[in-house]
């Protein structure tokens, strides 16, 4: 069968050596992310090592329009990996270089294959540390593709703020740098925020230059249960309108919460809506927050208050709530989940999660829910049956959440992006003129439409 | 004299009846902003009302290819709203309806014609406040356009941190919505913050959804003062390194010292670089946070320290900061001001700051300096001399300290943009490179080119 690749597979192979593959292996690897969409294997995979590289192999695909589809941790819930048109697979997880630690200005550099965690275990010994943590070690240059955030974004915010910079390799080879190392600049457009959430769409982000925050001095955890999801809620409203600097603020529900008491031994718990909250700051400022918190939550008939200021039973329970997907998955064996995604103004979370509560009923499918809740952000895992009938009847319940987030003002994605899977939201969320706009930035930077086609846009 | 309008005159005299106007006074009025560039008169000046009445004068002028020139409050410092070739300023300063206010979710909706004072004074019943405060009473969508920030972003953010969504009538007359009113969202591309900053010149942001902050429980002031400015510099770095939340740290050399002693009457202080500090919180927390601030400070050498806990001596202390620019034209009568914005990563400002002082000293010419340091972006106030060779004097330090702080791997405008005045920096900032993209962006979206031509790019 004739390679797509065909035409610049000798160009390729002097450029990247035995760093370009077509083994079947490997392109299996690549046709898929974390997600359930069907996967479609790459013509190739490329394992990049520099900017320069990956503008030269840009420069190649985009002279004979060949798909290019950059890979990072592989990560991805929104099926953003996946090479639908075929193509290169142009993985980036061997740029894993850390470049340089600026203690002093709180920023650093790093390769797009740097994981969150690994950064974090560079930047331990200086004191520093980098907040935005999806639950997966994505890789950095994936989260600024996705514009990813996670738990505690609500005091920290997400990655699009806390990247400085970017370095971008164009489709037609250009290698261009955003930004800089400024906390703030007002020169011209910001190509930084235009790249952060592209999602491969209208360039490769090889390196980035990161905002960095001091470890705090002092930290602490807590657990309260409610006895009904709408006094949870309530609670949240509370607490960032009081303007507690939450660290993180995460609400269970009572499936969730049923499900991480069997899989953590999360035990003295309940299967009740609980709130997990964490606090940074001086000893002080973490004791007065939180006795802030437990007073709030207190008005809002919490119970069960448990504190954990020590490191081990703090990292106890933020593992149990880390492990939330695969305490759902320990709920059915043979399931796969989806992890919907919806975000609403705080003020329409109940209801957005009540209601989210009804059709997961309705659709008679178990899907227990967790979430941001300072951001208005919550995640359903919807335990797929593996029935022939298992993934239609997950996707249709995905819908009907996002349908209700959008009635109430919200948004489809809060921080997994659009992909394949979300494509069908964007114009309902965004007006077809805004989505125009869009379309003409993306034919502007990537006339011959080679950067990982078939994502965010339907056609 | 023919006029550039006359072709759509009689359409527009249809849509906007007596707000379109030809009145010399008001065209004067609108031919300069508050900076030195040379004033052009606008062919005429329509007060808006709306976005869709924005969007249909669009049309006409862009099916007439005749330049828009939006203006909000004539605030802008970099010649942003001087209409250089001709054409139509399109005022929005009568779109001053505050649309609602959401108290739980914390965000409200202006039309883009409303200032941060005004919106301010609207929010104080309910507990909320939008931070962002450049020292003028910008109208909140000139400070989208110029991607504003000012003395509290160390806290809260620039303005790019503080909106949500926004409302933008572009060239052909298409009338969109970018964003929404989560607090964040994965979904497309970011147009949000592709328009903040653009200045004017992809299209005309006239309605804005922000986002709000609880009023403080506690606040407090402080001032101190160092022996040296490498000292003042040395504690603010140790305090954002600390993560001491301050909501404002703020630098004045000993030159705008001693003009702010003469102008505001500040007592029992000298002309020694010196740093006002502002604390948010609890009153717990606040208290904590300004003991550290004040003994970092003291191991820096710090003297003189006076605290502020009443809101009239805070006002005073802060008054006297906000009229730093008046204080300083008070020290030579007759002479105008060019404030420059270089900002630099903060391990760099000591260097930065000392180094511009010795080329003011070069110059013989007088510039205060103040900055707002947390973010390492600081201000000079060039008084240009009113004689023929002023203004070039002035420009020619101006040009100095931009080129030592990119030097510095900084930037040359923090938070004022680029409009007329900087834009020949921004190629050595951005790179000949990210520039053509930007452009290419450009092309994208006002294709015509009708859209504030002559600012940001050089040509």
């Amino acid at each position: 069968m004739p390679n797509l690749l065909d035409p610049i597979l000798p160009a390729l192979t002097t450029l990247l050596g035995d760093r370009l593959t077509t083994n079947t292996g490997l392109r299996e690897h690549h046709s898929h992310g974390q997600d359930t969409q069907p996967p479609v294997m790459p013509d190739a995979v490329a394992f990049v090592e520099s900017s320069e590289e990956a503008g030269k192999i840009l420069a190649l695909c985009n002279a004979h329009k060949i798909p290019v589809i950059p890979y990072g941790a592989g990560s991805s819930l929104e099926g953003h990996v996946t090479p639908v048109r075929g193509g290169l697979s142009l993985d980036l997880s061997r740029m894993t270089k850390v470049l340089e630690i600026n203690q002093a200005d709180m920023d650093c550099r790093v390769q797009a294959g740097v994981t969150h965690r690994t950064l974090n275990t560079h930047l331990r010994d200086q004191g520093l540390f980098f907040p935005v943590d999806p639950g997966a070690d994505a890789s950095l240059g994936g989260m600024c593709a996705t514009r990813a955030s996670g738990t505690n974004a609500v005091r920290y915010g997400t990655i699009r703020e806390n990247v400085l910079g970017l370095t971008v390799a164009l489709p037609d080879g250009r290698v261009i740098r955003t930004g800089g190392r400024v906390r703030k600049s007002a020169t011209g457009y910001d190509l930084t925020r235009l790249f952060i959430g592209s999602e491969g769409t209208l360039g490769v982000i090889t390196e980035i230059q990161l905002r960095l925050h001091g470890i705090p001095e002092a930290a602490s955890a807590a657990v309260c249960q409610f006895p009904n999801l709408a006094d949870a809620v309530e609670t949240v409203i509370a607490v960032m309108q009081l303007g507690i600097p939450v660290a993180r603020i995460e609400l269970l529900d009572e499936v969730q919460m049923e499900a991480c008491i069997a899989y953590s031994k999360l035990e003295g718990f309940a299967a009740l809506p609980t709130l997990f909250f964490e606090f940074h700051g001086t000893p002080a400022a973490v004791a007065e927050q939180a006795q802030q918190a437990e007073e709030l939550a207190k008005s809002y008939n919490a119970q069960g208050f448990l504190w954990a200021t020590d490191a081990d039973e703090r990292n106890r329970l933020w593992r149990a709530r880390h492990d939330a997907y695969w305490a759902c998955l320990a709920l059915k064996p043979g399931h796969r989940g989806i992890a919907t995604d919806a975000i609403v103004p705080i003020s329409r979370l109940a209801e957005a999660i009540l209601g989210a509560q009804q059709d997961i009923k309705a659709s008679g499918l178990t899907a227990p829910i967790v979430g941001h809740v300072g951001d208005g952000n919550f995640h359903t895992v919807i335990l797929v049956p593996p029935e022939p009938d298992g993934l239609d009847r997950a996707w249709e319940l995905d819908k009907k959440i996002v349908a209700r987030a959008l009635a109430l003002g919200g948004s489809c994605s809060g921080e997994h992006g659009i992909g394949i899977g979300k494509r069908e939201f964007l114009e309902q969320e965004h007006g077809a003129e805004a989505l125009a706009v869009m379309r003409s930035v993306k034919t502007a930077l990537d006339p011959r439409g080679i950067m990982n086609p078939g994502k965010i846009f339907l056609n």
